[in-house]
């Protein structure tokens, strides 16, 4: 089944909204073996909504809209698809006394222009909306499904999942998708897809790669009559990457960086602590949002400038020794940090940026009363993309040591 | 002139990402006076991209593509516009030069793959990307415009910004649409709403307020046949808007609230020193963001736990007297960063968060060698919205108090 999602909203076409709903719905659909091929955003322009339609409807088998179901003159979905397959809308009684109940509950005078949300036509079934006054429309003609969601993020994903979903599932008998991301660290994405061009070549499973500021991802998207089928074609080829890839994989799915370093400092009841400099702030925020890190993560200190780092007990002849940010001052650093917390593991991130040449380098110091280890990254982009960068890599060496050495 | 886009993506179609870049282009086309009447998302696949390249090229004077202009086999936005526009695909020796340049600086062999980055149309000009090894193109072919950026956020802004936007200033003329965006912090939507009702009656200029993190923002939006014309209708809101407002608006248009700090500390010559912790690195990472922050910002404290505050110089007994959390520990959370690290001004935030009740409290701690001063804010929303409102709160006191104190 080929699927077309179509967001109404002149909002959209402003840049007042960005529309969330699309990735939504594009989520859902490969789970029922659905295909989404296009998602076409227009206004609130019943001609131009109009001919979408029509086009969908030549491509596709099933059509989603999000949006245009208001009560106000420019929500202009029902009409459309009123025109789209040639029937008339109607007043349909019921639905217009459960609107006037609903508003009710809200004071000021019944508005009369809500009478359009009560609009139906011969084809459409109500989908009915616990959050809001716009009720959807299950249309089914000539071998068509049409879906009619309303734009509100939370009421259209709340009609899916409790309307839409369990009536689609049952339509559908075709084939079920599976995607899993494999995430890697520190290889370029060509290097990369040079490695498992192999694999980029089969139909099913499909292999993609693509950056990420925490590494390049690779997904692998299997096709089949059912989830057990799907789930073993994505094996064969994720068993093949793991094999090529190992040393760089850090990571699957929803994992992050920190939720990875986590789990390991949690797993080996280790505790700790960081300093930092370049990175302004977040290697800290970033260890410290993680949800149970407060079992582990003790605290971390910004340093802005060397007094700082003095202030915070990184001895001054290190600095006038080696300069300001190098790998023995990062070892100084997690070496401070760690004893200042008095944690097990000392993290921390120096280095210079130079945003004007989009270019800089970063330092990464390990420090456990059992080892120090320090690790220089090249670093690419605007400031914020290479603070990002760094503190990923500080976390991907952090992983590595607590798999190797610990 | 009327402008479609494009975005390219199968990541897009099967949910993998939000796409944010048609939402930033949607935001910047009406202010070249450019009409966008469809975004037309299509996957990786060439005859499905020409096809919708084709309608296109029908409907909009301009294109703007994103996406697809990586290395790999599956980006083939460069050959389905040179189908679009029956040209041929050359490989261009200056720009394969340079990628090579770029990409020596990475680890393993060159990848034969990226000279597909090097190639042009003759219709074609190269768009430079400063952040990655994508260079866009400018196409210009039979009164249409193709403008094909990459995929990845900030690279897609940069080149945007840059490469394009002046490029297509030149190119357009017609009505100019101008915004102005003002931005308060403390009061309620439904407040400011019921403060400015008259103006937002008006049809030009238009006045809309909408809720961020750091406060309620009023954007008010003028039509005009010049910049000029324009200019003087939005003055016309502004002034009315900054005499009912005045005590809660702390900045206008891209102004920041850190950005606003910093200009006051720079102003006034002050150095700032922070401790925080229930907002886990947020406040000192905001605080050094800014693009100055060197100059006044020496460093910050994250205490994920008490005995981290104790570690960094807080004493026990005031948190044995007052508990964990409150206005008392604040004060000496401040005080403590501004002795440390020999600052002008220390900042504090710490607080109780209850994720789980949507609901917490924030205890925001001012001192100086002058005066010391404490608030109390109460956050609502999920975790990490409270952690924002918390540092947003915590920076909107530091600025009153540098209007007012110092």
């Amino acid at each position: 089944m080929k699927a077309e999602i179509i967001p109404v909203g002149t909002e959209i076409l402003l840049g007042n909204i960005v529309d969330t709903n699309s990735c939504f719905l594009a989520n859902q659909l490969p789970l029922l073996g659905i295909d989404l091929y296009f998602i076409s955003t227009v206004g609130d322009n019943e001609k131009r909504l109009v001919d979408t339609l029509k086009r969908a409807w030549r491509r596709a088998d099933l059509i989603i809209t999000t949006g245009g179901l208001g009560p106000t003159e420019d929500d202009i979905t029902r009409e459309a698809i009123g025109k789209l397959v040639g029937e008339e809308l109607k007043v349909d009684d019921k639905l217009w006394q459960e609107l006037k109940d609903w508003l009710r509950r809200y004071p000021g005078k019944m508005p009369q222009s809500n009478m359009k949300q009560a609009t139906i036509i011969p084809s459409a079934r109500v989908i009915p909306n616990r959050m809001g006054t716009a009720p959807g429309w299950w249309v089914e003609k000539d071998n068509h499904i049409i879906i009619a969601l309303p734009g509100p993020h939370d009421e259209m994903k709340l009609m899916w999942q409790e309307g839409v979903l369990p009536k689609l599932e049952q339509k559908v008998t075709g084939e079920v998708i599976l995607s899993r991301v494999i995430k890697t660290f520190r290889l370029a994405e060509a290097k990369v897809e040079e490695l498992v061009a192999h694999l980029s070549k089969l139909s099913n499973p499909t292999l993609a790669t693509y950056i990420n500021p925490d590494g390049v991802y690779l997904r692998i998207t299997a096709k089949a009559k059912n989830k057990t089928e799907a789930q073993r074609l994505i094996s064969q080829s994720e068993e093949q990457i793991q094999t090529i890839l190992c040393p760089y994989i850090w990571g699957v799915d929803d994992d992050t960086l920190d939720s990875v370093v986590g789990k390991l400092l949690r797993a080996r009841n280790l505790s700790l602590a960081t300093m930092e400099s370049c990175t302004e702030g977040l290697l800290c925020s970033t260890i410290a949002s993680g949800p149970e890190s407060h079992t582990y993560f003790k605290g971390g200190l910004l340093a802005c400038c060397n007094e700082a780092k003095t202030a915070y007990g990184v001895e001054t002849s290190i600095m006038e020794r080696y300069g300001n940010e190098n790998t023995q001052v990062a070892k100084a650093m997690a070496e401070t940090a760690r004893r200042k917390l008095k944690t097990d593991i000392g993290l921390s991130v120096g280095g210079n940026l130079n945003p004007d040449k989009n270019s800089g380098d970063a330092f990464v110091g390990l420090s456990s009363d059992k080892f120090e280890q320090t690790f220089t990254h090249i670093l690419r982009g605007n400031r914020s993309r290479m603070k990002q960068r760094a503190v990923f890599a500080a976390l991907f060496d952090l992983r590595n040591m607590l798999l190797e050495e610990v």
